[in-house]
């Protein structure tokens, strides 16, 4: 089969490889329908994931048909169409028991397109498919069906369910990229009073204000503005909920300034940076922070919500691929700057 | 009257000054009959509390009798025992409807020796007296219940139950001054299965161990014997909560490392010094992070335990004094690595 | 003045009495300019409720402007226009610190046109106006800003969020009088994805569809219908939440039929009757019932939401009249039937 | 094999039976090293629960040694000494991934002893060994470890949980059986101020005693004692929590009596007939309800107590069998009038 297989630093290709096998008992064989591509995966590309081996197959975003299942795999059938989790869950593990599957310790959490071979690829090799592989409705577009794999999930869990968006709520989210943008479309099913969005990038803030966001900061001149503008909706007290959707320290900070006493900050972002914790001034403030990566356990009430027409992922899709254009659809995302690229989807 | 007065940084003295007087329908005065030195006061005195201005007297842990009460205080009557809180609520603000008192819009939360005149005196006016004041029942000790005006609640509530302290849990307390050791008795409250307590004064950790911690770890050699403790006593998965009890950068930074994925990491120490936050580690680990200020909503709770016997804050006590020898106790308080000393009393 | 004077089973006038008069230093003297008629109020009128005694001013929904307050009032001021919560909180006792001013024990709770005179008049006094009234912004529609005074905090607090409604639930509302309607637009607030609601009037259930009920169920034919209409939407499980708004045995054991294992029941309905509850077969269904008087301590927050325009109370008020026509607006209310009224307001 | 077979209402015998064998591939064949009687299988044997048929083996509380194991199990091997958990979970499907295994749709759920064959045996299945058994240490005692099966985590999830026990509570345990002493045992990892029991029988109240009950009440004279002794002990406003641990409509009615406005009612016991609600009263009391069979969600943490000494169930053990005298231990449980048998447990 093809697949997108890294070759270290910066080299990746769009080649033959051998069709992915059944090894565990608890594996399933998918047949890849649409894919997407990930922030994460250009960090792979730059170097910045050293557990990421060359010769590894990326992409951990993915719906599918069930080709073959292993002995053990009870919920899914061969032709059943599927979505495929980012996150693997051993389904046993202390962890796992208890929905994080994220933090799985046997052998789980996210390895797909990491520590094992991923979705960019005609063919995956799912572990544990019981619990990674939901059955999708045949009414479900591919493009909103692939979004459950990664994005919502993760700024619906780890961003708004973490900050315990309320309605009447002011939010503020920081990043207005694939995740941040996902966190406005999931922290809405809250109905916060009002959602401000930051980014640098003005069509990021448009598709912001598209999906429902009520004040965009064109954040050029400083963060200043930023600051600014939440004491005037709030009072002076500052948000209840501030998500970081950006991975930066700088951005970080802002968040913690942003957010008022007894009020929240969920981190989203995937960093590779300290931060400063301005304890000097927060250790009086009640503030609680939430950092984490996606356990995919909301996944089944996301489906019902999309399949219901209440949440519309696919309009995050700015570009649609054949899976054989997957270099291109790769060309395209990496130069998000000049294509508005939100994401891309590559389909069968 | 005779007050502990702040001239300054590094002056104070137990001075004559006016008796207070009623000032708002709300106020009550009270006669002090036992009061304490909170670690706070010794960092006003270095002048490191600017809002502290000179001329004020300081204190805001105590107990005493109600001598007189504003028209509009329905709760105590004059002859009252009463604990004195060290927060005072407005009781309207929206903070204070939530009984997030710590944070109050309307002229409370930490004002006594700070922003208005203490209770290191023989009198004192205390503003919002239905929110701020505790009927005692006349067999508690004073020198429990004055323990019960700042730093059991603290504990409690920015401590143990921010972090959500659960049976068979392991509790880490870095800091074993009298906050980290009523965080160990409060924390015993939930039967965590493992408390640790981190702290370089042997003294302290023998407290700690007297109080019912399961290990102690004397730092002096570095925080990694912590981590390889920690790790051993937990199969490497890190404790499920942590306390900070210090407040600096490199104890809050301890915390972090020693915490599981998944767990509370709750800051109570008093920071005067941002820290860093390792977010390219801690981005994926779930943990959740607390700050706060006290607001003593948890009072009558404690109240009820320390009557109970299942609480007995005395035990903190290593030194008592007469009201007129403050000046003593805070010199006994202020060499606490050569006093030994944890709390001071003074009494009437 | 003229008010609403209950004269024993069956009798009322709006007649002539003297004016309220401030009688504590926490009341304040507001003048009506908005009041609405309580399903409540005709239970009063049926004698249903006994300790309402004979020359009581009925009503405890209204809006109004303040007159006078007494000398310890802080938050309003002579000439604010502002909102009547239908419950007074004493602020001090250990329930109003938590927010449970439904609960106060302090002489606060529902008393207003029950155990003290009430608003359905030209003045009224409140009791404990700092925590009882509520500023109005002045472009807040009467209409809209009078439902605040109870049923919509009733259908919020005591429906849906005791039930803790999740975006994606299935939500089942027996009842669609103004409860069971508030219920259907609160509810919303949480993004469930089918919203059930089961009456006899058909018009009610016509002005539920407008609000936003999925599917709408008349159970003139018996309440088997909704067994299976639930069932068929669930997969065979229940629905995650049912609210009850009706206050009948009957409809409360339905609501217990209807509930999935792990689901919640919330009680709002005034009861008169025992019911039965089916034990022999709940017991082992992980269910939730919670019962509840309002406490209103989410008003601030519905205010938001109505300034912002997402809850529009407005639309559920049928009916309008001159305070002074207060006699044809019970005529109107109490014949609901024929006259379809759901909320009737009389303005001044 | 020897086992304990259910032969029609009260009708048993200890028999030889075909020894168990895998079906699945997620199944375990276990050899039981100690087992005790619950309530449950006495309700059996009197025909109660319809769903057991003649020829079923029963039991569902046992530790053991695994003997072999099917080839998709991973957690535990042959030779491993293991609790049994009373509950089964498949572990995939919705509830399963919840932790809530008590109401699991694929299968599990409570079948040991009731919709498959139980533990009560030389040998059992036990299907999904995955999520059912636990490895237990060496240095645990077999009557400490056989408790865990069921009563403890039924008390402390069904009861202690579910109800929100806090440190300072006042909590009321209807009924001294096995499951309402595990309620005072679980209870006390909270530490409530106060804990009283409630039971007709002597010998119970004085094990209620023992393990730590403030008040025990032999309601033989009628519940009305207790009504006043928690009014006394409450300042009349009623329990946090009361515990239902009896399965009779009286004793639940009770315990609606005993709770407090905003308190608690757990409901424990096994039902087999309505109890009336007293909504009349209720509705305006924000009551919580709960009911529930147990999840085993908390196992491991139970565990760790009991390893740790926090908490010794063992206590609970009155007398003590070899496993071939089943039919006697069967009998002093039946007789527990005369007996005072709390547990019984039959040994290898």
């Amino acid at each position: 089969m093809k697949a997108l297989v890294y070759h270290g630093e910066g080299q990746k290709a769009w080649e033959d490889v051998p069709d992915p096998l059944l090894r565990d008992d608890t594996d399933a064989i998918v047949g890849i329908d649409a894919v997407t591509i990930c922030g994460t995966d250009l960090h792979i590309l730059k170097g910045d994931v050293p557990e990421v081996t060359s010769g590894r197959i990326l992409g951990h975003e993915a719906i599918g048909t069930v080709e073959s299942i292993g002995s053990a795999v009870r919920s899914v059938q061969p032709g059943d169409r599927v979505l495929i989790s980012c996150i693997s869950g051993c389904g046993i593990c202390s962890f796992c028991r208890q929905g994080h599957y994220g933090q799985c310790l046997g052998g789980g959490g996210w390895v797909l397109g990491h520590l094992i071979d991923g979705v960019q690829a005609e063919f995956a090799r799912i572990p544990y498919a019981d619990t990674s592989l939901y059955r999708l409705p045949d009414a479900l577009p591919a493009e909103s069906a692939v979004l459950l794999a990664d994005i919502l999930p993760t700024s619906f869990e780890v961003g708004v369910l973490a900050a315990h968006v309320q309605p009447g709520d002011t939010v503020v989210i920081v990043g207005a990229g694939p995740i941040g943008l996902a966190a406005v479309m999931t922290a809405r099913l809250f109905s916060p009073a009002h959602i401000m969005v930051i980014d640098p990038v003005s069509t990021r803030l448009d598709a912001a204000k598209a999906l429902g966001a009520d004040t965009v900061v064109q954040n050029a001149t400083g963060a200043e503005d930023a600051e600014v503008l939440v004491a005037d909706i709030t009072d002076g007290h500052g948000a209840d909920v501030v998500i970081e959707a950006v991975g930066l320290p700088e951005t970080f900070e802002l968040c913690t300034r942003l957010v008022r006493p007894g009020g929240h900050v969920a981190n989203v972002g995937v960093h590779g940076k300290p931060a400063t914790l301005h304890l000097e001034s927060l250790w009086i403030k009640n503030v609680t922070i939430t950092t984490g990566l996606v356990d995919t356990s909301s996944t089944p009430r996301l489906l019902t919500l999309v399949r219901n027409g209440q949440l519309n992922p696919s309009s995050l899709v700015t570009h649609t691929f054949q899976l054989s254009q997957m270099m291109d659809a790769y060309d395209v995302f990496a130069r998000a700057g000049e294509t508005s690229a939100i994401k891309v989807v590559c389909t069968k």
